[in-house]
């Protein structure tokens, strides 16, 4: 059985919480493999963290070639005992399918394999059926098993490893449940990109009863926040809110009420919009800084490292097509979304555009996560409506 | 041997680094016994801290009484072999004695000690000779082994239990060296009150991502520390520099960059002067803190427990008579101070009215704690000019 359903039940049915694998992968791969698709298993590793699975899987060799990204692994259940269902059971109540992946993301997976055999099934097995101009066309789907927790062993080193191959993506769309209430309501085009850091202010240590041969970091790193703070980063732009840089702590770790510290420091994260690149955006805090110390106060910022950088998928042809799939199915316009946390596009964006369009995020990481079968066969024609328009 | 020397090395022979007393209080008792002093050697405890000897001594039934107050517990040697001579050896080299407590202040005692007795030999062993019109005069000794560390044990229930007795002190002369660069230079006639507390700003706990939906306590509390900074709390008084209110440590403790954490908290200390009570000034900074925060910020303070009030002993005849003491033997007009750390004067100051008068501080709590004996006998000289005045 390969439509949508059986597909997600069988997914949900593998206890897959990162970075066990517990045959999720296999289920794809048995799948797309009797379909046509190459499939390579590839399993990645970094000191320190668990060696996580990954399947790679392509059908067709030129181009157009648009790829559907996703994960399979899921966050923990929680407290089981809480569930109507088992976590792990897939059962279908009053038309809902419940178990832990339903909406986040086994779903939105099952709805694209779905998708795209059905599309294959209609054009004799290929992408693009015979006889049309611009090359047969390309479906693959990229998939981890490490995308809820730390990263690191999952879609960053699939795309370098395949770029390594000599894969290259036109177009990807990424499965994530985008929508915030009501399918169709929802595609996000692109994410802000966050920024961390930690200003440091040097000052002298002494004790309270002399203060003028102490100088005094707690006042200057609380003046340097607020302004800091207060100058906005920009006011939005196209697509995008205004950027925000929020300290999330400030702390001196001094235990003693005589003694003035003789250093601060203040943890910051800044999400920001296209307005910005990371130099440029560092560059602007370090000036912002610079003018708030003046002469006077000694302060340095230590970056984090990121790899979230701002992306975006501008509105054009290819996000066309995909409103108008999703308008014919759910009857309703879906904002471009720029919000919300991160997810693998911000890996995916480097390669190729990317937009994410899945089911209704409501009950995501929560106890009975579910999501309706009509969302499911929805979410299919979704995708359907994309491929007959993409290789169209 | 009860000259201020003899006495002086005798203590300083006694390692009586606090709560050990070493034999220190002994060296007193023999002595001040022999002179007609009556002693009690008291021991006060308290759950969490080790038992402390101390010594209260009096001589005369009747007023007008004056007592010297001072310590015998000294603060550890550090490192002895960075010495020149043994820490506790008494060794004087080149008319200098050396030796931890020599200025703070064995020395100081001893210096009283020998002054007592010189003036009461000289008035056939009684404060005041015979014959004169307003009482037979007190001397006493206040002497505690717990100043230098807790000071939980010592002056402050020696004064409560000498109360309970009924004894009532008229004047007090602390020997703590109060001296900055020159015998002579300064009495200390107050200190500072010492006030601290906790600033405390609630916020509401959210992801970085969706700062409306939170409320961030960080730059919240750096605004109020900023306000209540700036703003001085008096411009100083008659006897006393400004007040000074110095925040020692800001927190947080959030490791997470993509967290707004929920709560910030500051502390701070206030050393105020005789322009405040504890509770003016508790108020006055509520009433600050209050404009800050306006309707929309949510903050308190955390009081901690004080004993440190602010005290002054204000000019006039006492504080004239120890000044022409200090004159005629120094040839120097001491400075009236009202600076620096804390003492046990702030416990003597809520029975009598106290000064501060021994040696040079300069080489106090170092390696080689060190006075030149030619001190020692110019402080004799002093306590007995200001003995001579008090009766005469
Ligand atoms: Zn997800
Ligand atoms: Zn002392």
């Amino acid at each position: 059985m390969t439509d949508a359903l059986s597909i997600a039940r069988d997914l949900i049915r593998c206890p897959s919480v990162t970075p066990v694998d517990a045959g999720a992968l296999g289920v794809l791969e048995k799948v797309l493999g009797a379909a046509g698709f190459t499939c390579h298993r590839v399993t990645f590793s970094e000191p320190g963290t668990a060696d996580v699975d990954n399947l790679y899987a392509r059908i067709g060799s030129e181009g157009p070639h648009i790829t559907f990204a996703g994960h399979t692994d899921v966050v923990p259940p929680g407290e089981e005992s809480a569930w109507s269902v088992g976590a792990f059971s897939g059962e279908v109540k009053d038309g809902i399918l419940h178990g832990r992946g339903a909406v986040d993301m086994k779903g939105g997976i099952a709805c694209s394999v779905a998708a795209v055999l059905e599309h294959l099934a209609a054009n004799g097995g290929k992408p693009r059926a015979d006889g049309q101009k611009s090359g047969s066309g390309s479906i693959s789907f990229l998939i981890t098993g490490d995308e809820e927790d730390v990263s690191i062993n999952g879609t960053i080193k699939l795309l370098k490893w395949a770029a390594a191959r000599g894969e290259k993506f036109d177009h990807c769309v990424l499965g994530e449940p985008s929508n915030v209430e009501t399918l169709g309501d929802t595609i996000k085009v692109g994410r802000r990109g966050s920024q961390s850091g930690t200003l440091v202010v040097d000052g002298v240590q002494g004790h309270v009863a002399y203060p003028h041969r102490a100088s005094n970091p707690v006042p200057d790193i609380s003046r340097l926040i607020v302004a800091i703070s207060d100058e906005p980063l920009d006011h939005g732009s196209a697509q995008f809110q205004a950027s925000n840089l929020e300290f999330v702590s400030v702390d001196v770790g001094n235990k003693a009420f005589n003694v003035i510290p003789g250093e601060a420091r203040a943890k910051f994260n800044i999400r920001y919009n296209d307005n910005h690149t990371q130099a440029s955006l560092r560059e602007l805090v370090e000036t912002r800084l610079a003018k708030a110390c003046g002469n006077r106060i000694k302060a340095r910022i230590v970056w984090e490292p990121s790899n979230s950088n701002v992306f975006v998928t501008k509105p054009g042809p290819f996000t066309d097509l995909a409103v108008a799939a999703i308008e014919e199915v759910t009857g309703r316009k879906p904002e471009l979304s720029t919000s919300g946390g991160t997810s693998d596009a911000r890996f995916i964006a480097s390669y190729c555009p990317v937009i994410e369009f899945g089911l209704v995020g409501q009950t995501m990481h929560q106890i009975d996560e579910r999501v309706p079968v009509a969302d499911l066969e929805k979410l299919t024609k979704v995708y359907r409506g994309i491929l007959t328009r993409y290789f169209g």
